[in-house]
């Protein structure tokens, strides 16, 4: 195996050891002749580049990895329509991998990215996700950006939305619009959003002066029966809430059936906020206030990043993440009439 | 660190290539011994074999491709789900590639997939998709299973709906509610599930001896906002229909918002159905009539011919072609109360 580094060839060619990693990016900063050098003499050592921009430097393949749980919520259709936006426009392709909410999936799906189908990932983690070994060993070989679900201990971009504020913002306008006895209905609390919004609906509730044991935070499943069953037995009228928040679109259909079937008038009895992104939002019966995140803008922002740092050195930069807003969309099922 | 590659494990086992590939690949050739050391070391080194090099040896990727328009669909996020069930049970992979509806995509998709990257392709074409030289052309190469919108002329498995009869059906159900004057719809005619719908709806119309000028169809575009135009200037009072049928989901949102906007009520001033696979359908104001596909057992037997054929020699017979039938739900969208 070779020990040609860097350092070697700048000491050869009495150069720095950045005007030689520039040189073997192709910097504009550096001369051709420079180049030229660089170059030949790392041809002539076998020089073996570190980490993985050289390899991703001498075996491109042009395409990136969406690692993501699913499509059916909208938020990740969406979210894949900014991040082929961006790919396209660079001559990159997106393959699309499902996890469906499996971290087994997660982690076969990066140990076979390993293998140069790919030269970089955008990811989204799974409900299951809570330690990020099997990232980080990715990572060691190709970047990741995150989006949305992220893994907080690994050092890199992450491309977020506002979730405390929004977790506080949505417990707050439902605490203005009357409501004392507010639930949160969450999936997971290993995800990062998740565990984001619950802390600013507990902040909102505290900061209120609400009775805390009156505001619950209710975990839900992957299973569509048992979250509409869970519903069901939550709005019975000894402790029913007045306010319910939504971490995850598809509660919508749970909680709007659940009132209609115990004949619980929504927005008068039990109003309610979803964080979604669905188009029918508007045409529910009531109309549904939303949070509403910045899909397509998250998941093109993602990508930019990844394949920015794709065209220089393969390394990302944690000051790269970014965060972008999410609103409040006020509508019938939070508004007395 | 340096590419691990089959030669460096060669050179530190002074065995030849040949051997070690074999080793790799668990061949009765080799002594079980020979293999131990093999894996032995390809395990310190962390060796991860190369996807094409891989794939080429084996000429078999273990992965399949979907090739599909969009997933903001519920149709089609239900049936990927159905095709990874598939795909999975058989130890297979799934990578989605989006069309976005362009024909252009298409055709770079499948030419770069002809390279060995996978085993096969299920399809469902764009809206520009007429002619099928492209998928032919992949065809020679790789097995091709058609599901949901089909290339008639091209000779292979296809997994599709009753269409015919589902537009059929919806025309007739509207027609039995008192409907008299009624809009199909459509987006481009090129799809074999938009024409066998409008031949549906044009037979309903002619055996129920409805005025054929009343009875129009009306070809939507891809911008959301073109189509929430048109169909607000459709429902102007001089030539107002009395029914709607809407070929695709994403219709439903700008026909309720137009309805709202000229405030038309739904059901009493027309009724409207859509195809649609929306889990919101129920919980819409009013709840929507639907004509509901069976997506998940589309996407699944369509991956199941797929890998059958994988299994045995590729080849796909026509004959394998199945018609799942679809549900008219009844809701009250298209009731009088």
């Amino acid at each position: 195996m070779s020990t040609v580094t860097i350092k070697l060839l700048a000491e050869k060619l009495q150069l720095s050891t950045a005007t030689i990693s520039k040189a073997l990016c192709d910097s504009h900063e550096i001369s051709d002749s420079t180049k030229k050098r660089v170059l030949a003499l790392a041809e002539e050592l076998n020089y073996v580049p570190n980490a993985y921009a050289g390899s991703l430097r001498r075996n491109k393949s042009k395409t990136i990895a969406v690692v993501i749980p699913e499509v059916a919520d909208s938020f990740f259709s969406l979210a894949l329509n900014g991040i082929e936006e961006a790919v396209l426009e660079k001559g990159y392709h997106a393959l699309i991998y499902l996890t469906h909410e499996k971290l087994d999936r997660e982690k076969a799906i990066l140990k076979e990215l390993t293998n140069g189908r790919v030269d970089g990932a955008i990811m989204s983690v799974t409900v299951e996700t809570s330690d990020a070994d099997h990232i980080r060993e990715f990572n060691k070989k190709l970047p990741v950006v995150f989006f949305d679900r992220v893994c907080n201990d690994l050092d890199t971009a992450k491309v977020t939305t506002n979730d405390f504020e929004c977790g506080y913002n949505a417990t707050k306008h439902l605490i203005e619009a009357g409501c004392s006895k507010i639930i949160l209905l969450s999936i997971s609390n290993n995800l990062s959003i998740i565990s984001e919004r619950a802390r600013g609906f507990t902040k909102a509730i505290a900061d209120h002066n609400l009775n805390e044991a009156d505001c619950r935070i209710i975990e839900c499943t992957e299973d569509a029966s048992c979250n509409y069953e869970l519903i069901k037995e939550m709005m019975l009228p000894d402790n029913r809430p007045d306010g319910i928040i939504a971490t995850v679109e598809k509660l919508t259909t749970d909680i709007y059936l659940a009132c209609q079937q115990l004949d619980i008038n929504i927005p008068q009895q039990v109003k309610v906020v979803c964080f979604s992104n669905q188009a029918t939002a508007i045409i529910l019966s009531p109309s549904l206030t939303t949070i509403t995140q910045p899909a397509f803008e998250m998941g093109k922002s993602a990508a930019t990043i990844l394949l920015k740092s794709l065209r220089n050195n393969g390394l990302i930069m944690k000051e790269e993440s970014i965060v972008i807003p999410s609103s409040l969309i006020i509508r019938n099922s939070t508004i007395n009439n």
